[in-house]
């Protein structure tokens, strides 16, 4: 059997994510689709909409055969990091191939970018730098320095689109780790990223569908942007937890935290870089209101992504040292499996570069133990008393 | 004018306290009565059935002329420390005397067990720590010893008794730091402090008074033990707070806190005796109700008390760093007076010891920042948004 992987946060599941595992699977031609997904926390620094167990069941429903979690580290960092560990974990479960969704559409772009940017390097790096100096964000200034070296040439990848940024890390991740994984892409189609419900498309963004959700959309309005089943499974959530995960939820434990902690042990927390700690203790002072709070803290040089992921992290408690010791990772959550994804994990099983774990209580490893704490911390932000639903959630199956 | 001080917590003010103004007032035969106040949190480590201001006004309407805040260091200390904060207080403000209420009821014994702990100082010590050593509580420890050092003898206070051991240790406080105060003391009458309303008595305790108000007692049921002013006092904080503070109310955000922590850093909290963190950890992940988590902590050697106060200091997020480092009260806080106290207090000015403030912006004092922060967390756990109310409060006044 063959598998290609993906790399995913399904935040939630939607029909622009069925088009791309349905696409992976022709792209590579795989018998099995591999999932790497985020866990309670995202990229964008934010709680997830509905758990990892919920979106997992939302994946196997839907075409995915195995959903593998993203530790936190990874989840939650900035694109390369998260595009490593993401590499890293499909590499191991033997994916022949991955599958990303990019506004490119085309591989050989993302090939020419990697191999530009490595012959030229300290110069690409030199122009950051020299870019971070005037006062812009970093993603601007990568931008910048990225568009000066290419002479906005033709032929190569456009790393001005979010989805082209991660897929180039991606291959930078494969290729920096000698991996034999072969990428792939697909073109992303319609809704971007902020994109609030069309109802022309039948490809709504995540962000336009949870808009949706918290404004309180009927399910059926929403029915023509994604599968049935993951509409069950979010009512299925939406009626135990009395709402989704969304900072806002979130936001009355977070500004205790950050009042309580005071400026002097903010900066401990993991990208609350030195000078923002009295920013983010007056900003949590004046504002009871989560987008009061941001609007407050974000800045040119601190994008509303980057202080999400301040939030998270102090959120969560992890400090700079938690979360800095962490090279790659070292076991392999198996958050669910169809009953081909199970054949798939049997056949393979000699060859799998790392421990699979299926139960919390097996998780041992440092890494995996931040894992389970965040998955506590998320469990009390969406007001559920049993913190152990890490230990008592098996695997999902999907038959 | 003559003024006496009284050291109080009127949680909330009832009856028993009224008369303990009024014997306060005839005994020293003072003008002027002071009370030194514990603020949001309480000496048994518990925050505070209504906040400080709503307990200023209750006391500024039932005979008390001006009240101090008592800090938090000293608030929610052991009883040495408690009674050495409140006496250093009344001691600066000019009282000439402070009368406390005790099962003793008259002054003599408590002179002489002081002379006789005194002179005893190492022996008596020596017996504290042998019986610590067998495992029993340091209350249960200091006790024994006693008793072995009078030979239950007469003439002496009796130490069994919780007002009588506050009373000690007012007494000692005023030797030690020289302090001119005369010490008085009144009987203690009715209500033993855990009873519930007896209808009986129109004096019940203040645990009682709690208990009632929980259960959803009406105010007419009160009425009987509480003069009418506290009564209008706790209605009106009761619609603004939708309850009153309790320890049940406050675990949500104490139980967020401790998992948030882990064992690691839980030790840094003051009282968290290094030992304890991980029966507390594992504590809070159990337990979705504070019943369930004091009954897995306390012990033998850790008492109620003692555990509370180990809650109530990692709910506020001190570290024992940060109460460890003040000796003695450098300022004041007033948190209200009557126009009679207002009259002293221009006529006292230049003899007052210590800095008097009036609004939280002028306490630049960093015990009084701990204060500050402390009202913060007591306000966030009460679900008030505007945490600067210690701000924009001013002290209550009763004309």
């Amino acid at each position: 059997m063959k598998a290609a992987g993906i790399v995913v946060e399904y935040n939630p599941f939607h029909n622009g994510h069925l088009h791309h595992a349905f696409q992976s699977r022709i792209e590579s031609g795989a018998d099995v689709l591999v999932a790497v997904m985020s866990g309670q926390f995202l990229q964008r620094g934010e709680p997830a909409f509905a758990d990892k167990w919920a979106r997992t069941e939302m994946a196997l429903a839907s075409g995915v055969d195995i959903v593998i979690e993203l530790p936190y580290v990874y989840a939650t960092a900035q694109a390369s990091d998260f595009a490593r560990g993401a590499i890293a974990l499909l590499s191991a479960i033997g994916c022949e191939s991955f599958c990303f969704g990019s506004e490119q559409g085309s591989i050989e772009p993302f090939l020419r970018t990697y191999g530009l940017l490595e012959s030229k390097r300290a110069v690409y790096e030199q122009k950051i730098h020299e870019a971070v100096q005037t006062g812009i964000s970093y993603p601007k200034a990568l931008n910048e320095a990225y568009t000066s070296l290419t002479e906005n040439g033709a032929g190569y990848a456009d790393l001005k689109q979010p989805n082209n940024i991660l897929g180039y890390h991606y291959i930078e991740a494969a290729k920096k780790m000698a991996s034999p994984i072969r990428p792939l892409t697909i073109q992303r189609i319609a809704a971007n990223y902020h994109d609030p419900i069309d109802k022309e498309l039948t490809i709504a963004s995540a962000t336009g569908i949870r808009q949706a959700f918290f404004e309180g959309a009927s399910m059926e309005e929403i029915t023509d942007y994604m599968p049935e089943a993951s509409i069950n499974i979010l009512k299925e959530f939406n009626r135990a937890h009395n709402g989704f995960g969304s900072w806002e939820r979130f936001y009355p434990l977070l500004r205790y935290s950050i009042l309580r902690e005071r400026p002097s042990r903010l900066k401990e927390f993991a990208e609350v870089t030195e000078g923002i700690e009295n920013l983010i203790y007056e900003a949590a002072k004046k504002e009871a209101d989560v987008e009061g709070f941001i609007s407050r803290v974000k800045s040119k040089r601190f994008t509303r992504t980057r202080v999400q992921r301040m939030m998270t992290h102090i959120y969560t408690g992890f400090t700079w040292e938690e979360l800095r010791s962490f090279e790659t990772p070292a076991y392999m959550r198996l958050l669910g499996m169809t009953a081909k994804g199970q054949q798939y994990l049997n056949q393979q099983k000699k060859n799998i570069g790392l421990p699979l774990i299926s139960r919390a209580a097996d998780l041992t490893d440092p890494m995996g133990k931040l894992d389970i704490h965040a998955s506590a911390m998320y469990l009390l932000g969406m007001g559920v008393v049993d913190v152990k639903k890490e230990f008592t959630t098996p695997p999902r199956y999907f038959g």
